[in-house]
């Protein structure tokens, strides 16, 4: 009834579409199975995209050729970039989505992808032959072959949901879970674990009165994450913000003693970050509120989605608290918000390609690695989708480097040091932060997306030329003086130091005062050559200038760390004979298997002695 | 958590969602409770509303102030008016549809309709009081309380799905079933039976060659479904009709071995008038073709519905069959088409009010009653919801009659006479049928929307203008006359015969070949005349024009029939000592209580000469 296919996706949440997009795209052919083509790419939890760190995220997917942004961009509600009063390292685009119109985008995004097949189903076995996997079983009864296998089940192997005492089966609310996968995956040697997440409830937009919270708009001059010219709805809606009180703590701590979590039947890991409103009161008993946005599901819908207010305390525990926070006197609720456990696989069982290093050909990304967020879910299915491609056409390795991404970060943190808890992505993360900005994803990854076959030549080149267009305006400023006469009136209006003689405009820009927008407004050469430029060209060569010398000592430590980084380790080295290493860092390279010493010194209960040790050996 | 409500409505099928709507808008606070916001509205089956009979009810339910056809009309992709080369009669708009867009429309006028509340959760008991009901428990183990409860659970009670020999319980596919409720309906004392349905498989679009298939189009100026002034979208997309063949049947035949329907598993009776290809095959032996509709899903989505092949043989089985039709040798399954079996109550416990005559306040709408079909669930629905608001503020209640439309038949049909497999409507069923048209649903029923205040009165205004307007336009035909001179060329034209005298206008259209659209080229003052009015009234005066002496025979009919029909029998009218009775009439008179002799009448079992017992006991 099947071809063989040359890659089979399992799951269509954020990281399975973005694994049969990129796969499809580099000439696989893909089939795509998932429990109910009418649940592709839902949103489980909030209904946005991007945020710190994670927007990064997003656009690097973008950049390198992947749906993410695009999909975003399509069904965005409200766009706002982040942190625009900090550095731009710090800068993150967020959306807020339309749930229908982005699970709907999504799914015509890969109808209209040529090598993309769906099956409608339930994967509860993997064919393997040997140590190589050869296709999946359904719970139809029916056999898949193909090459490569990329599961992607989300929160639904073995789900199993917990609202206060009461708890039931499933992958998310009023869907089944999956079972089998695990059990089959344990007895071939994988290890398994149990997580935690949860969700807040969803009230009626009609019933709030938001006169009593704070109004949160959008962008005046929305943004949006794709660098490809996708059109983005004009409509943008407003969000809210109110607090809860002593008196919403109190109420829910009526709750506690029938809390799955408190009560000891959760046994799996929440995320510490994103932590439920229970949580948060136990851990910060000395804060009197905490924080509640208010958003939107959608454009026309009234739900809405009750964010910081996680909760698996039991429904009407749940209701008598928010009735108590302002704005939310009348609150009726649509779903009650709710706690799931389910199985993830550690991801030190990975490489850095996110190939099982028990099974061959075996791919697994997304929140069964251990993460959270679809951002996470989304990049590692993208590069997970990348490398089952280029495996079994026996091309090269796409491995993602930590100072060029954050989905190297990411990745390279799975599978060199696991994860204990719901692994989500920060900005400290990344210690060259500095340079993995938002704003330049495009320079830094377009190539690489280009160089594989997932980006066309026209968007390289768009992204050349803002290389380009942005030094040109660097050399004008570094070229170009301005005399006191011309600019001290404006310095003055923006609070900063008055000129006493000709200055190259170039220093004027390092001011954090002075942007190119003002300086154009009296250097007419300066404008001329502005007004040839896109907005985001002379956006990046604002901040090149302004942060030049920064990002300049940042590439400096990266060319430093770099040979210690790049400098490879063969995946079987030999390490049990080494015997001046600890014996921790012994077992964690023999687990692990690092490709680089770099990746050798990034593992837990590895030390700056024991990698001395290995160099030794490596010479 | 709950305030106490005044109607709950379990289950978001189309069922609930008009019951919701018009008991909300009539002015009872409602709750609708349904297992998954996110499958609001779902169509299980083919994407389309309307059709031969069912059309009629989609209008009547407009003209009432319901919300179906204005959620067609917003969701359609193609209109048709089937049998306009019949009578007026038999004309019956049908729309295929965007599934998510009639889903989401659907949604949102709800979530516009200021008395409806929702709530996500399964119920699986109802709360009684005596002979009353007073509210439902949920899964969740919440008690919410309501002076009536309208139960539309559709094909989701004790829901088992069917595949070849595979079975596995659900609702829906990909979807729960829900269990308790027909175990404790039985312990109170109901009936239950069990029926089965099915539904073909989904597609891949681009696997399909279409240039093997005929086109099939949209009406050239497509109307719609609502009499009021709501918003059809423009684009209209293509069908397209294959066959299958001997080799497609061969095909199929080797996997009635493992049918579900053919081996005995499945114990349901399924609907005889939309069978299962395999039945067809099975039934219609001599038959070497059946007709396939190739249908979309939707306007952008590239998924199929293949109308006409609905089948539970196994998934290989179906598969292999489909490659063996014209323009599908290449398919690529989305989905595989399977049956489902679940529980109804025989509609008999129901009075014709569709509350349940064992327990009060309570009422049952859609598919539990034994009914297939949107349309025909979706007009359950609204009266249910009618009545409900009704009873239970003493108001009176919402009886249709037959003479005056479809879902008069159609509850006097379920009521009456109950029904052993899913309940179909077709325009035989109504005897009055040439009075129930599309065309004149507004003139039916607004003035009954209008008196219990679900429509407004610039409807009725307007239903009452293009009433008052058609008549005038006959008056004029029948007061003016035409020369030959001036209109003989046309008539050969239109191959009818040639004046020899002058003739009323009326005259000539009563000739199937002449139109409205003729004579005004011919008549100045006609044209002059019928500019005034809009389209829908012109055709109106066409078809009372047309076929006015039709309609005076048949109102005499329905005149002469009235008496008898109204004659009023005291539901609590005592049979048992009434031995001229027959003993079966007898039984059956007890037990479905009828409210007037008409009614009776048509009780199976019951005779003219039972009928002429009762009279005499009435006078
Ligand atoms: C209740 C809840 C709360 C959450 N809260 C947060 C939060 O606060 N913050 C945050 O960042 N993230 C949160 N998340 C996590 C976020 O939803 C996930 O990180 C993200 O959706 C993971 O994407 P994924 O592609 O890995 O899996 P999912 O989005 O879960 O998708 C998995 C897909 O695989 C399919 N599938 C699973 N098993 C099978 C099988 N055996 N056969 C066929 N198909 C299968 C499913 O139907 C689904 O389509 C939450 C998730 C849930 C469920
Ligand atoms: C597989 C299949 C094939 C079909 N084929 C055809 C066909 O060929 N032709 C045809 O005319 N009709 C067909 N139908 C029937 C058509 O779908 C139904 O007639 C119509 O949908 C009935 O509407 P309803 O409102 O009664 O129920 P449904 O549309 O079934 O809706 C029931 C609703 O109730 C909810 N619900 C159920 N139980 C509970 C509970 N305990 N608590 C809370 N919520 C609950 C469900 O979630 C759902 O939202 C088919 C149906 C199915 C499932």
């Amino acid at each position: 009834m099947f071809k063989k296919y040359d890659i089979i996706v399992v799951g269509a949440g954020h990281a399975g579409c973005e694994a049969a997009a990129s796969a499809a795209n580099l000439g696989s052919s893909v089939l795509l199975i998932t429990m109910n083509m009418a649940t592709i790419a839902q949103m489980s939890c909030n209904p946005a995209m991007g945020g710190v760190a994670k927007g990064q995220i997003v656009r690097e997917i973008d950049a390198m050729g992947g749906y993410s942004g695009i999909v975003s961009d399509k069904s965005t509600i409200q766009f706002r970039m982040l942190n625009k009063s900090k550095g731009p390292a710090m800068w993150s685009p967020r959306t807020q989505n339309d749930r229908m119109r982005f699970a709907e985008e999504w799914r015509l995004m890969l109808e209209q992808t040529p090598n993309v097949d769906f099956w409608q189903d339930t994967v509860n076995e993997l064919l393997v032959k040997g140590d190589r996997v050869a296709g999946v079983k359904t719970s139809l009864g029916i056999s898949i072959e193909a090459d490569a296998v990329v599961l992607t089940n989300g929160t639904f192997l073995n789900g199993l949901i917990h609202i206060g005492e009461k708890r039931f089966g499933g992958g998310r609310t009023a869907e089944k879970s999956a079972t089998g996968l695990t059990e089959q995956l344990n007895e071939l040697g994988f290890t398994s674990g149990r997580m935690k997440t949860g969700t807040p409830p969803r009230v009626d937009g009609r019933s709030l009165d938001y006169s009593l919270m704070e109004e949160q708009w959008g962008d005046d001059n929305p943004g949006k994450f794709s660098f490809t010219d996708v059109e983005v709805p004009q409509q943008q809606k407003c969000c809210w913000i109110t607090y809860t009180n002593l008196d919403v703590h109190e109420t829910l701590k009526e709750g506690f003693e029938k809390s799955p979590m408190f009560t000891g039947r959760i046994k799996g890991l929440g995320p510490r970050y994103c932590p439920s409103i229970e949580d948060k009161i136990n851990r910060f008993a000395d804060r009197d509120r905490h924080q509640i946005f208010v958003e939107p599901e959608g454009l026309h819908t009234v739900e809405i989605y009750v964010n910081g207010f996680s909760t698996s305390l039991p429904e009407d525990i749940q209701y008598k608290a928010l009735t108590k926070i302002p704005g939310f006197e009348k609150v009726k609720m649509f779903r009650p918000g709710y706690a799931i456990e389910y199985d993830f696989f550690p991801p030190t069982q990975l490489g850095l390609t996110l190939e099982t290093k028990l099974i061959k050909n075996l791919f697994f990304a997304g929140q069964i690695n251990g993460t959270t967020g679809y951002e996470e879910a989304a990049s590692q299915g993208f590069i997970a989708g990348i490398n089952a491609h280029q495996k079994i056409n026996d091309l090269h390795e796409l491995i993602m480097k930590r100072s060029e991404s954050y989905i190297g970060v990411l990745i390279d943190d799975l599978v060199t040091k696991g994860t204990e808890e719901p692994y989500r992505m920060f900005t400290s993360r990344a210690e060259h932060r500095l340079l993995l900005r938002q704003d330049n994803a495009d320079i830094r990854l377009t190539p690489i997306g280009h160089q594989l076959g997932l980006v066309n030549d026209k968007r390289l080149e768009k992204v050349n030329r803002k290389i380009e267009n942005s030094d040109t305006i660097i050399k004008y400023l570094k070229s170009t003086s301005i005399e006191p006469s011309l600019i001290n009136n404006l310095l003055e209006e923006l609070g900063t130091s008055a000129l006493t003689q000709n200055f190259k405009l170039f220093q004027l820009v390092t001011r954090p005062q002075v942007s190119l927008n003002d300086l154009r407004k009296v250097s007419a050469g300066l404008n001329d050559l502005l007004m040839q430029f896109d907005i985001e060209t002379v956006e990046q060569a604002e901040i090149k200038a302004k942060y030049e010398s920064y990002f300049e000592k940042e590439l400096e430590i990266v060319g430093k760390m770099k040979k210690m980084e790049d400098q490879e380790i063969n995946p079987n080295f030999d390490y049990s004979g080494m015997v001046s290493l600890s014996k921790e860092a012994r077992e964690k390279l023999k687990k692990i298997k690092p490709r680089t010493l770099g990746q050798a010194s990034r593992i837990s209960g590895v030390s700056p002695s024991d990698i001395s040790v290995i160099m030794v050996h490596l010479k």
